[in-house]
């Protein structure tokens, strides 16, 4: 069993403090990487020890696998831990760091390689019974043939081309009636498009919805999962909002999904933390997607109804410990949501905002958690992931979590950038998240830029007005100090129209 | 069933600003009330309507109870919030609010005034097999059978004077062999100084913990134990630091106490939050103290092992609801650890350090929660108690939990007055208290103002030494720029110190 004694992180931002954080509270001292953008970043200035890797972008500075491993050699560091991103996903990095005789806080390098290639990990999955989408598992161009296997795999069905990619050739087949047809044109598309007139023919999903479980397993071979993720709500496949556990999740199927993920992670011998994603159906029928090899961005949800810190258990494993607890040991606490908070302009297609944080104030209280790695005063660099924060809350329940949460909202406080916390809070607020009847299109079903535009109530209207007298009531003293104010009482006017 | 549309918190500081976030939550408005010395503090910002009382000190604003009460009926105030001290356990003022038309956030009047009285709480639990501490009930001045009495109690036993106070003709007897001698000389020292021989004698609690439980009651006659805090560390009869669960208590113990607590909550009918405060002994028996008909200052730690909002509960049942869940609904999850951070200056005898708040930079990062009432470059007046924040660890057991608060003090940035973090950093990392083997006294017992003056081992000599290099180094090149600098390793000199 090794013992950790210095850690480098491989990353920047919040990612890179909260690893960071865990480590010092472990005793463990800190080893921080940054490119010349980020010199003046708090992860810097938190780490024991900080060392510049060279200018942005991340392919001159925070890519450079050899150039860190040479730094733990010269620092004494014993292993790095990669963060999201970057080289969190790198075999071959992974690789090189375990020659290097580093360890890598993660899992092998094979795992890291079978479960990096679709097709690999299907195969690797395939004796572990793991529901994956239904298709055809070799193309296929015979019309009597294919219509036989899609009557087995059930409409509607979606063809594409075996050549094709981008969706170029991708037909949806809504009943049997229409197959012939469809399949007909799909197949002589394909044939003049790609020179192949082979297709193949999967299910279609109407409604998906993504769902992720966590799964921790450590090198002895035991291995947990830490229940679900509900990340449904995206844009432009970009998680935008997460919640643990998921509002359509029963007790039955979250341990079917669970050990589906347990099996996904022995069939390629997992250790460390990752995650398994699901496609599910407006059925609730799952199917198996691919498997994270790192921690997510959204694993704080899962902390938060756990009680476990995920970057210590991931730490603990790499040193060898066995997993100290069992599945019976885990337990649902209560419920918990994440917003992604962005530098973006939601009015203005999301664009990017860059620039000074010139205000920059957090929400507080009971529940709530800010993942962040920026302060008041300091710009957005423009070479990273646009990434503010990301606001997390807890409450007993999915209703409390979600009050709390545009509680929190509101009472965040950034000046300078435009960012995604208004169209956050329309999202939670919408009537179909609050009913939890919703999938991965509810940004582009129900979000246009003037859902966030401001329609004011008859309070506010009354409010506004009593504010404009107050104010020129204060004007007119001036000139004619003599005539008496009117009564207002003292009331937060700011405060009543948020 | 009343529904609270607007509520008035009768207080101050981080207390009225928590109280104020769950309200929101909650969709209820909320009215701040605020002397002259607080008319820029962050609770009165925060709330939909506020109230300025008049001038301090207390007793001409936040006492003034008649003036909340009119200032409610103005607003169409539905229901007042007392928060801790203040007006929170004045049976008088409640019935008022009552009378007026208005919910009082808490117990009834009735409960207040029993438990405020401890005679009457006495009488109260007697018929609910409450354990109090063993002693006779009346005064005895007879030796013989104060002799049989103290046998049956237990030694080491208490003798006190019956017309005494404040530690007045109090003895401490060790055993039987001492008793008819100090019980003499007690009984003419009694006679001599008060004209009154009379004396109680009770049992000697040697090494005392003080340990409470968090009871919640419903107004249909339900009532639920939230499990046990631990009180012991204490400075002058002040709690220092909180903790649940206790290090020390069992399932059995946590049950048998619970239920105690429940039946005293019974005993007076009890209905809303309050603690019921024990004393335990070294061999863990536990007698009853008192209630706080009130929320705690130390509440949030119960809020993190249960998942449970106390405000939100509190108002709940202020509207009539029935408690939403039952005993068998409630555990525990991890541990959690709270510190009061005071703006006192330990190694002066914990004088009040009022002044500025130049610097204030609050931890933050995975279960931790801060709840203060000050922003960066407030004035801590002189008015009020002390406290700037309470800081609030989980983690999912107890060395975590511990952890955590030793990492969040170090990132904690106070500067422009002394405050108690670095008193709280000795203590939690005290073998006693790591340990769970303490009492009340472990402050007077281990803590000398010298204990905060820092020895500089090795590794820190040898850092300030290279420090210096670096310094000096820089100094020489701008007389002689021609000589290079020796090489430094790019060190976070500073983080290392800490």
């Amino acid at each position: 069993m090794a013992k950790i004694s210095k850690l480098l992180v491989a990353n920047r931002g919040e990612i890179a403090l909260r690893i960071m954080r865990t480590a010092r509270e472990m005793g463990i001292s800190t080893v921080a990487v940054y490119s010349e953008a980020d010199r003046l970043s708090p992860h810097v200035k938190l780490a024991d020890e900080a060392i510049c890797l060279g200018p942005p972008p991340s392919n001159q500075s925070y890519l450079l696998g050899d150039k860190i491993i040479k730094t733990c050699l010269d620092l004494g560091v014993d292993a790095i831990h990669p963060g999201y991103g970057f080289l969190s996903e790198n075999a071959e990095f992974a690789k090189k760091v375990t020659q290097a005789g580093l360890i890598f806080v993660g899992p092998s390098p094979e795992s890291i390689e079978v479960m990096g290639s679709k097709l690999a990990a299907k195969q690797a999955v395939a004796k572990y019974d793991i529901p994956l989408v239904p298709g055809t598992e070799e193309a296929i161009s015979d019309i009597a043939a294919a219509k036989v296997k899609a009557a087995e795999i059930g409409y509607p069905i979606l063809i594409k081309a075996s050549a094709g990619g981008g969706g170029k050739g991708m037909r949806i087949v809504e009943s049997e009636e229409e197959f012939e047809e469809q399949m007909q044109r799909a197949v002589s598309e394909a044939q003049s498009a790609f020179g192949d007139g082979a297709v193949f023919i999967e299910k279609f999903i109407t409604s998906p919805r993504h769902i992720e479980i966590q799964v921790l397993g450590d090198q002895q071979g035991n291995t947990v999962y830490l229940f679900e993720r509900e990340c449904s709500i995206q844009r432009r496949h970009q998680k935008v909002i997460e919640e643990a556990p998921s509002a359509v999740v029963s007790p039955e199927m979250r341990k079917a999904m669970g050990e589906a993920a347990v099996g996904v992670a022995k069939a390629c011998n997992y250790y460390g933390a990752g995650t398994v994603e699901f496609i599910v159906d407006d059925q609730l029928n799952f199917y198996f997607l691919e498997m994270n090899t790192r921690l997510q961005v959204e694993h704080p949800v899962t902390e938060m109804i756990t009680g476990k810190d995920l970057v210590r258990e991931q730490i603990l494993i790499a040193e060898g410990n066995p997993l100290p607890f069992a599945q019976e040991d885990l337990q649902i606490n209560g419920h918990a949501v994440e917003i992604r908070v962005y530098a973006e302009d939601p009015k203005n297609n999301f664009l990017p905002d860059i620039g000074k944080l010139v205000t920059y104030r957090r929400p507080q209280g009971p529940g709530i958690r800010v993942d962040d790695g920026f302060e008041e005063g300091m710009d957005i660099p423009i070479y990273y992931d646009p990434m503010i924060a990301k606001l997390i809350t807890h409450g007993s329940n999915r209703e409390e979590a979600i009050n709390r949460m545009i509680g929190a909202i509101n009472a965040y406080r950034i000046t300078g950038i435009q960012t995604t916390l208004d169209f956050c809070r329309f999202a939670l607020q919408h009537e179909a998240f609050v009913s939890g009847q919703f999938d991965t299109k509810f940004v582009e079903r129900y979000f246009t830029p003037e859902k966030l535009e401001h329609v004011f109530s008859e309070e506010e209207k009354e409010l506004l007005a009593a504010l404009a007298v107050e104010f020129f009531d204060k004007e007119e003293q001036k000139i004619n100090p003599i005539k008496p104010m009117r009564a207002v009482p003292s009331t937060n006017w700011k405060n009543r129209l948020i």
